[in-house]
């Protein structure tokens, strides 16, 4: 095996291209990101990814700006590159403005300090908690 | 140095009894959670991090739902069981329903799946997301 | 103290050379990927780590295949780049096809996506599973 | 929202009641595990999560202990408690000897420790792991 | 939103100004580094960020280079790229010697190694550690 | 497998005791804890292990003090419960004083704060920062 590639539409398995089309419909774009090109090269993953990403992603008791910021916020916890780059412009057409983004980020920070100062100081849940 | 141990209000000192005075006052509870009690054993961080955290907490571009929330989804991708359960109970006090907990878990692990499957298909980020 | 920077056979003292001869012979290769000439800044290091490494990579209860697909699964969850593309070799070499590599990653996901579920919801162990 | 409950068979919606159903046929078990009773307080993210995992843990290119020994060390690295307890047992039912749990456990162990040793020294990928 | 960008001193704001010539005052140095120029982007979190670093690392119960070090040695182990860079470089500067370096790149790499096997091996806490 | 077990002196294999022996002689303590007695079920990672471990966390260019306040900062940072407590422990044996411990919280959590701001803004690497 050697590293994995980018499969593109024209290329692609017609099981590959169906995902891409509902892809590129669902979404109203004319191509389709990397992501979706390099799992590919498993179509089960990529179907059962994008099936599922269209399940949690719609508009539900979350709005989708909501959600788009959780996932960045959890992409740059993570530290993923690709991911934080990808679902910043996700977060953003979904409507994100700069001081949304900057208020998420001061967010995501405090929370993984407060996280660690918890874990040292081996805080034990307060009983209110637990109801 | 014997493990950590929770300073109550009569014990505290002056300076962390305005701290706790603040957190009483700023939030309508009559007494703080153990978090507060435990960073008391360092009243700089404890002054700090009250402060850190009311600044980033306050209502601004986003609203204190949503901030509660991006705060829990960080401590379930870190596991941080005292941080989840108090923030599930912050949370759950700003607003959250049974249903919009339960979207943002699948946010939370969906992100965390596709972050994974980005890292191990090494996928280039599009130059879209560079700009 | 400037960034770390590789040391070559050329270059290396005895007790590298030592180790750089071993793992040369011992993989039948003609020379030491990067990490080696890197760890080689502390020779002690790596003497250690490449001893550690032979014993537990080494055939026995597992197949070092499948200890390849593992140490390759941990670097993904991790987000090693090096240690993502340096396994990804590794793995390929003892045997892995592109299709047990897909069938890992989509593991490697669920498993960092239920691992979050699981949190998020405060899920108690099963009596049974304590036994 | 008060902490998370189980939600038992007797008391479970119909569409929670296909899901159980599937999984105890599908294991040949007379009752589910509490994460399912947890994830049951969302039914569309227990039958997706459910669906999801039956299609990546059947057998296939990896066969079915692999599949477990991999869940089990990516829950080991995330230090998912419940998610070590269920998956140690999963395993253990495939077939996973004290001896292959005792090599995987080396393996996730030295995997940890390698990729900071490559993040800490910068160590650039081999352009022959680029391919 | 596009990609955050870096706020020059020339373009600054004045709260933006009194930040940058504090760090530069007290680190003696002619410009700020990348950090500060994207953390200025939101001059709030500008401004308690540095507060808050200049707080906790200034001299104390510990001297500055086990700070620096301590620093470096978490984000080694979080594998921020930037984070080692401007690590590495501080705590050279506060005197690190690559022979302490290379042992805190050992410590910090058995320690994750132990955190795992402590992990998958279930390990029940020492009562003589609780007290 | 049923769950990993405690293996006590009085029924360990020879090549365990020796271990054990070396433990208990090196840190002058009448019994090894409990980290040690789950090892001993692999007795090759036992070794392994205390032999690496003491090698490591010998005194160097680093006193033995800072190396067991690193090993419990990383502790910290992965939230490993068992790791913290033997690390404070063992830290707090080795002179860790109360004052110690809460700058080195402090500098943990504050880490954990800015890796992940540089993650979300994206900052590149100083160019300073690369030699």
């Amino acid at each position: 095996m050697s590293r994995p590639k980018a499969i593109e539409y024209a290329e692609a398995s017609t099981a590959v291209r169906e995902v891409f089309d509902d892809i590129m419909s669902s979404r109203n774009v004319p191509d389709v990101n990397n992501f979706w090109k390099y799992l590919a090269n498993d179509p089960k993953t990529l179907k059962r990814t994008w099936e599922s990403l269209k399940e949690i992603m719609a508009p539900g008791a979350l709005d989708p700006l909501v959600k788009e910021m959780v996932y960045l916020a959890i992409s740059v916890s993570n530290n993923c590159g690709y991911c934080i780059a990808s679902h910043s412009a996700a977060a953003t057409k979904a409507g994100m403005t700069p001081e949304q983004f900057a208020e998420l980020m001061a967010v995501v920070g405090m929370a993984n300090e407060t996280n660690r100062l918890v874990n040292g100081y081996r805080v034990p849940i307060d009983p209110a908690f637990e109801k």
